[in-house]
């Protein structure tokens, strides 16, 4: 990406082993965040541009010499962040803090929409899949990478669970997949507000029991009136809009909490009197998704959660760039890359 | 209170029942609160004026038909929130959101600096002390009806427990009573945040292992220094102001939390942004000190605890406005009234 709207293919140089500590692994499945979309709207031309990607399932081409856990041939997901797995944070499980980490594809470190990635702290970044690299299963694997360990990041940062009704704001890739996160963990009731109707068909499929597609003040009503004027006890906040976050603030029950994984767009968080008076709980940030992956893939590989449908189509390399198009336009959803 | 710096003593018409559900107290003690120098400082001139207080013991002096718990005669603590005991939120430990209950001391709800106050809900509400009225513990006593539950509250809110380092924003009595409550709760390392020496030194009594008498950025620095650079796992914001709310925010670690109880003067909470990377939780509001009343008094009782400690002046009803003056200017730490 050089700038907003300017994504292009090109011959960059292959991805090699810097650190000892490195794996390279070439990419069999990446795919487009609805994070990406923000620099598409709005990043600064830029001569050096970057290597877009987060998000991918690939097979380890080489490691360095001091990799341990993951060998040449190794089909693996890797999460949006790398971490070293041993620092205090990855040890509370919080890899996002990760004392020696970082985030793929920014400036510094190249992405994951490529044919191939370096990846730091391969021992504590990768994570090993127990499937053949064809399998029918990559969809929902690949979202391991990032939007279903996002969305159950909110759902558990919004303390979701038996006897809770559950508000999801944002019917995105994350906002579906934080339906999925708040059936798993045993909500009775999901309202997903959301007003596109192929997402709102598929949140229904995933256990949305109400659909509330008003926005701003009416929707907060909507959601009053069904939850009897008490609010839900969980607001997943998937989007990250000054207004989505008013939204979640105003639709959260007293002592109820609010799980954010919507990048904030705003540097002030609205409603500090509101939320105090309530004993509101605010809670969230990027999820530190490589803790997941062992909670979450089992039902992944069982079937009891089918995240992967949250892509609704596919491309080869070449048509990333109109990947982007599609979904900044709200033509798809989200976009997965087959190489 | 007749406006910002006008309290005076008057007499009033009795305290009556008026529900069925009321009780007439007779206060023992009551006390001044940090919370009644915001008005102190503040409040625009009224005619009608507030009968202000939140905080007291006192004898039932008489109760409706339809009470059931109390009785005349019975020694009773009265929290500032009065509450129903039954509803949805009282049920769930959170009385402060009671569907039927409110505050003590306001325009509307005669408050408790007073030979006598109605309580609404009395069932609900106070709760019968097992001891004389004439009790030495009666000071420690007085505090579960606001700060040593309020500081609990922040506590809690900010998940203090075992292995935790603590920062306590805040030397007031709340933050003193912050600090017993983190002691209580097995902190190993407990930073207290002021600058009033003999607060310090009480906070010290209390549990502080460190303390912090800078300002600003330099009292972040401190405690970053103080933490090995990576911030306090629970910090406990017990002031409001924006300038303490930043240094809150600020001192936290990631994946951390903030348990705000400081009564916020700004409405928007600064640091959306940073405090999201960071996986920050912020929690807090009103202490239901209601509901931790059964949880603190055994402490009390059996002197484990000594949040009476705050009280370094007493006086009579006459003395009143002194006290507030004297609390304003930070002569004074906490006042207590004795009738």
């Amino acid at each position: 990406m050089y700038g907003a709207g300017d994504v292009r293919i090109e011959n960059v140089p292959d991805a090699t082993l810097i650190q000892p500590t490195d794996a390279v692994v070439t990419i069999t499945r990446a795919c487009i965040c609805g994070s990406d979309l923000w620099p598409y709207k709005s990043m600064e031309p830029s001569e050096k541009g970057r290597v877009m990607g987060h998000e991918a399932i690939g097979v380890v081409e080489a490691v360095g010499s001091d990799v341990r856990t993951v060998k040449r041939g190794d089909l693996v997901v890797m999460p949006f962040a790398w971490s070293d797995g041993t620092c205090e944070f990855c040890r509370a499980g919080l890899q996002t803090s990760c004392v020696h980490g970082g985030f793929f594809g920014n400036e510094e470190i190249p992405g994951a929409q490529a044919e191939a990635v370096r990846v730091p702290l391969a021992d504590g970044t990768l994570y090993q899949l127990p499937v053949a690299k064809d399998d029918a299963l990559l969809p929902s694997l690949l979202t391991l990478s990032d939007v279903m360990g996002t969305g159950h990041h909110a759902a558990v940062a919004a303390k979701v669970g038996p006897r809770k009704t559950v508000a999801v704001v944002g019917d995105g890739a994350v906002g579906l997949c934080a339906v999925i996160a708040a059936k798993r963990l045993g909500a009775e009731q999901i309202i997903i507000m959301g007003h596109h109707a192929d997402r709102i068909t598929l949140a229904k499929e995933f256990g949305a029991t109400d659909v509330v597609r008003e926005r701003g003040d009416e929707a907060v009503e909507r959601v009053l009136e069904i939850t009897g004027g008490l609010g839900a006890h969980s607001v997943l906040e998937c989007v990250g809009l000054d207004q989505s976050t008013v939204t979640a603030l105003s639709i959260v029950r007293a002592g109820g909490a609010v799980g954010r994984v919507g990048v904030p767009q705003d540097a002030k968080l609205p409603m500090a009197d509101e939320t105090f008076y309530k004993n509101v709980t605010i809670a969230g940030g990027p999820a530190p998704v490589r803790a997941y992956i062992e909670e979450l893939l089992p039902d992944v590989l069982e079937g009891r959660i089918d995240p992967g449908r949250v892509f609704d189509r596919t491309t080869n390399i070449d048509g990333v760039p109109a990947g982007y198009r599609a979904m900044n336009e709200r033509e798809a959803l989200k976009v997965m890359i087959e190489f």
